[in-house]
């Protein structure tokens, strides 16, 4: 039986990266640069999106929302005056936990692919299943907290192994945690070999400079790589 | 093609439900009672049980660790003297982001069920699928630090309306928050009016004696209302 169940995931995700490359076809073909943004519930990821779009400059960004339900993620980020398209997986998806590429491609037509030139697409709060499914990114990004405990490469290893940034998020709070930094750093390192590592607060905006730079050489080092 | 994907859903609960109620069954048989403990990840679920079960007397505890992999919480508890049993869904359940019934139904030879009273259940930490997935339990326990922000009760509804009790940790960093308590409560009521609530900190102890108080009594409320 569990053999069954196996060869139904591998399908299914078979399946899913092949519409993940008709995306990818869709984002090239207008010259968009895609970030598959995720983190556990809470990690702060719109809060560092708040922050680090506010100044971003030279380049057009929209944002693609994914969300169980409800708006509120994409109401906060409205009023950067940045384009914000809702994905809500409860609707017609059965309350999925994650973004897959279907879901993606189904937004596409809502997307303003003419007008801007980085799409940042801040998926559904979960630390396990979003990195099992591509959607035709060009960047994987995740946001751990340091609230969430140094464990967490060691217990979502596919996670922190599927990113190309690792951003550590709310270090304001270090100083009232038993979070030993540089035993996180010795485990992320163990899961994810040189793996490019942020320190951020996105409620203080320390280190959000760095992560907006990142953001903004992106589609140029796209261009670089391609 | 959506339809035929919740036709699908639907028939996956209808299973799900089936073995939750023969899980059940057993646990009657054995006159255990079920607790199902869930959170988003780093919340702080193993730190409240290590705080709760030291000093937990006239229950006999036993608890059935869910993680995607490794031992690390399991080994934590165990430490406590107490009968630790760790499932792991990436092997053999390709990964799975929750726990499901027939899960639990495989970790059931390996329960010490004549020796217990109590049976913790620490499923994967995840706001989304967790809440779908039944496993034969008595009663469904969140936990929710205030780290992850005051929204959560209005993103991932149905796991805060699943629960009977919802536990909001880490109260100790409320004074280094932007949290602000009265909002969270109102929006918990909004989504599941009523809800019996319980404020802690796992780190400094505050509140944790309402928590173990809560468990002790449950098997003999479960009698009364049987």
């Amino acid at each position: 039986m569990h053999r069954v169940k196996v060869r139904v995931v591998e399908d299914a995700l078979d399946a899913n990266n092949t519409i993940a490359r008709a995306n990818r076809d869709d984002f090239d073909r207008h010259g968009v640069t895609v970030v598959n943004l995720m983190s556990a519930p809470g990690a702060g990821k719109t809060t560092l999106l708040e922050r680090a779009l506010r100044d971003l400059e030279g380049v057009r960004v929209g944002v693609l929302e994914g969300d169980v339900q409800g708006s509120l993620d994409a109401d906060r980020l409205a009023s950067l005056h940045v384009p914000v398209v809702q994905l809500n997986t409860g609707n017609g998806f059965g309350g999925e936990c994650h973004l897959d590429a279907n879901m993606v491609r189904s937004a596409m037509p809502s997307l303003p692919l003419e007008d801007i030139d980085l799409l940042i697409v801040e998926n559904v709060g979960n630390l396990v299943c979003p990195a099992e499914f591509r959607i035709g990114e060009d960047a994987r990004v995740m946001v751990s907290s340091v609230a969430e405990g140094e464990d967490k490469p060691l217990k979502y290893p596919l996670m922190f192994r599927a990113c190309e940034l690792v951003v550590l998020n709310k270090i304001d709070l270090l100083p009232h945690l038993d979070f030993d930094l540089e035993k996180w750093a010795q485990r992320l390192q163990a899961v994810h070999p040189g793996v490019h590592t942020l320190l951020v607060s996105a409620r203080t905006g320390e280190g959000v400079e760095a992560f907006r730079d990142w953001l903004a050489a992106l589609p140029e080092r796209r261009l670089v790589e391609a």
